[in-house]
């Protein structure tokens, strides 16, 4: 077997641990040297690809590249950039294969969401369509949890353990203040179209009574006169009231109620700020005190307070997705199955990428309390172990110490230029 | 010696270390029982004492009280609300003296910022204006970082390492998604007046160009097209911008940029959201994509990534409290003294409160960089220290694991009843 080269890239939103399973590519990739030769990382994402701008990562030293186990953001760049279909944009895919060829790419591995699994599965398809051989993995990761086959995507778990823990001490803030000042406090929480996330925040409550006292999940229409009583309800019994919003969620006609009215280049409507407005109709309607919060991006890079079983799945998933091209899968993601709830164990297969591509899972009906404002023990069961353990990264002068990466092009090969 | 039983409460604003002030108090005063009997807490600060609403702290097990020094919010409740004049309010001060003498109260722990500051100042007048002898010591507690005399505020060095880490890790996300994607960050960082906790922020960078690239402090006058200028240069010279924005950033009137209009009981209007106002700025002027964040509750809250540095000092100032009062001091704060930076060392002075009560300590002018958006090496030197060192609450389940008191109200007995 005459070794190939691989590419490597990341896509979309990034996540606390998407750069451990760029450490689990990387790292396994170099144990396998009689197949695998350089690993090339593209420069955000695809984006890379099409430009010819291609990160020599065999200059990195084997400290760096473990230390992308503790670092978040997306090291080698991230992008949101969607492939058009074969026929619309065949250019882009011509233009693929002339970057991989030049280059000896015969691995293509891409790391990310519902939208970066379809880009990988188009370019499993360009084998077969352009007359190139290339093996195809996917990686799963998406902060929104909502890939299907797998049982959670990387990334999921620490922005889980993110906003449960956040929740927690915000919401003892709030008891504290709200003899006299605040009462009613409500945290955003990212996801467009998933509720998975604004659930895990129900993982905060212990006891009965405890904080969150309300979701608003983008699965449950919002109507405002239930939800106004349910805030008045919980004033009466515990003198305050917590609120996890999701940025998704929508009316009774499926309009989000809040959209910026910015479109990403998925076409995607960007959205936030849908707290502050929750916020002013308790304000005008019950007349109380109120804060809010938006953490936005410091939801889903939050690698301080990572979950170590989600560390876990995503360098796994990373090893795997090498290991899995080695053996001569192809067009496959390595999802992550679900053995037992407690102890929490796991394994991984392979899910084929023409299943996964642009399909998104939302909370099913039984993990959704009969209420539509909380959630179910069985989501809970679901939910729990998938924050478990700390994995806090190494601290230089009191903060994260992440690692910053070379990334050095490689020399470019072609003539041709390609404008993205 | 007969002791005499004290009273403890916690006012304004939490933080994540106030109830490691509470810890020292409560330890040191069980140390103490030759000279302190009872340790009554207020329940909600002052409005305990008011409305003889008294919480006895007695029934509280060593392992609990223990567990208040890794828990954050209040845990007998805060308050806001400012005593008037001896002159206008004179009943409440009446009342103040009646609930003390019926529980045998001759000492006042009062732990806040300098609003709660003035509240112990006026009550320590009170043994000469009623002829009520009593011993006044008041706490500082303030993520705002505002209080004069001392070196730092309990609260605020773990303010300061939640924002600054917070930074560091959303600013890899920006940095990563910058080229197809957002291009601006926005942070908002409390502070009302003084711009310390945005100031911290700077200790994310570490080279020339990391994030922040701007800063928007409160004792800078907004000046918009320099501003606007400052953002071009920074996406001109790294693709990216990340700013750090106080909630009291005001213009050149001084009025503040965002004004919820809502008032607290202290008259300070309440901000929030100037954040998506400078992001909106940017998006009708610059035309690039942004995100923003407010984190608000989560930022003072956040004992998670609490500075071990922080944790000893608010404990060191709750013994210490104790300490002055049973060694004959009275209507003094201890304040923190700084002996070095570079080993950071410091003690404990008494600081007056007539001269604590009611003044702001801002940004010192030699702190801030010349051009407004930045800070000097002085002030690096002087920041560095209050957030080393990591002080990590016990995990359960994947969360923190955080105490509750049982509060138990000691029985009452006035007859008479006090309306806040």
């Amino acid at each position: 077997m005459v070794p190939k080269n691989a590419f490597y890239a990341q896509s979309g939103g990034v996540s606390a641990v998407i750069n451990a399973s760029a450490c689990g590519v990387l790292q396994t990739a170099r144990q396998h040297s009689e197949a695998i030769g350089k690993v090339y990382a593209g420069r955000n994402g695809i984006v890379g690809a099409l430009t010819e701008d291609l990160i020599d990562t065999s200059v990195e030293s084997e400290v760096t590249i473990a230390a992308l186990r503790h670092t978040p953001g997306a090291a080698f760049g991230s992008c949101r950039y969607k492939l058009g279909s074969m026929d619309a944009d065949r250019g882009q895919y011509e233009r693929l294969i002339e970057v991989f060829r030049a280059h000896d790419i015969g691995f293509f591995f891409y790391n990310g969401g519902g939208d970066s699994q379809d880009t990988a599965y188009k370019v499993s398809q360009l084998g077969a369509e352009l007359a190139y051989p290339i093996v195809c993995i996917g990686i799963p990761k998406t902060i929104d949890n909502d890939l299907p086959i797998t049982d959670c995507s990387p990334g999921f778990g620490s922005a889980a353990k993110y906003v449960a823990t956040a929740l927690r001490e915000a919401a003892l803030d709030v008891a504290a203040m709200s003899r006299t000042s605040t009462k009613v406090f409500t945290l955003e929480v990212m996801g467009r179209h998933a509720g998975w996330t604004t659930a895990a925040c129900a993982l905060a409550a212990e006891h009965e009574g405890d904080a969150p006292h309300i979701l608003l999940l983008p699965e449950v229409a919002f109507d405002e006169e239930r939800f106004l009583a349910k805030v008045g309800e919980a004033l009466e019994r515990y003198d305050h009231c917590v609120i996890a919003v999701s940025e998704g969620v929508k009316d009774r006609d499926g309009e989000f109620l809040s959209a910026s009215g910015v479109a990403d280049s998925f076409g995607h409507t960007q959205l936030g700020g849908v707290a502050p407005l929750i916020t002013n109709l308790i304000t005008t309607r019950l007349g109380c005190r109120c804060h809010w919060a938006v953490p936005d991006y410091l939801l889903r890079s939050a690698r301080h307070i990572a979950s170590e079983t989600d560390l876990q799945q995503a360098y796994a998933v990373g090893r795997t997705a090498v290991e899995f091209a080695i053996a001569g899968q192809n067009a496959v993601m390595p999802a992550i199955r679900r053995l037992s709830d407690v102890p929490y164990r796991w394994d991984i297969i392979a899910a084929p990428l023409a299943q996964v591509a642009n399909q998104e899972k939302l909370l099913p009906p039984d993990f959704i309390r009969a209420d539509g404002f909380g959630i179910t023990d069985a989501a809970r069961r679901y939910l729990a172990p998938l924050i478990a353990g700390e994995a806090y990264p190494p601290f230089k002068n009191g903060l994260p110490d992440y690692v910053k990466l070379q990334n050095v092009a490689t020399p470019k090969k072609l003539i041709t230029e390609f404008t993205v």
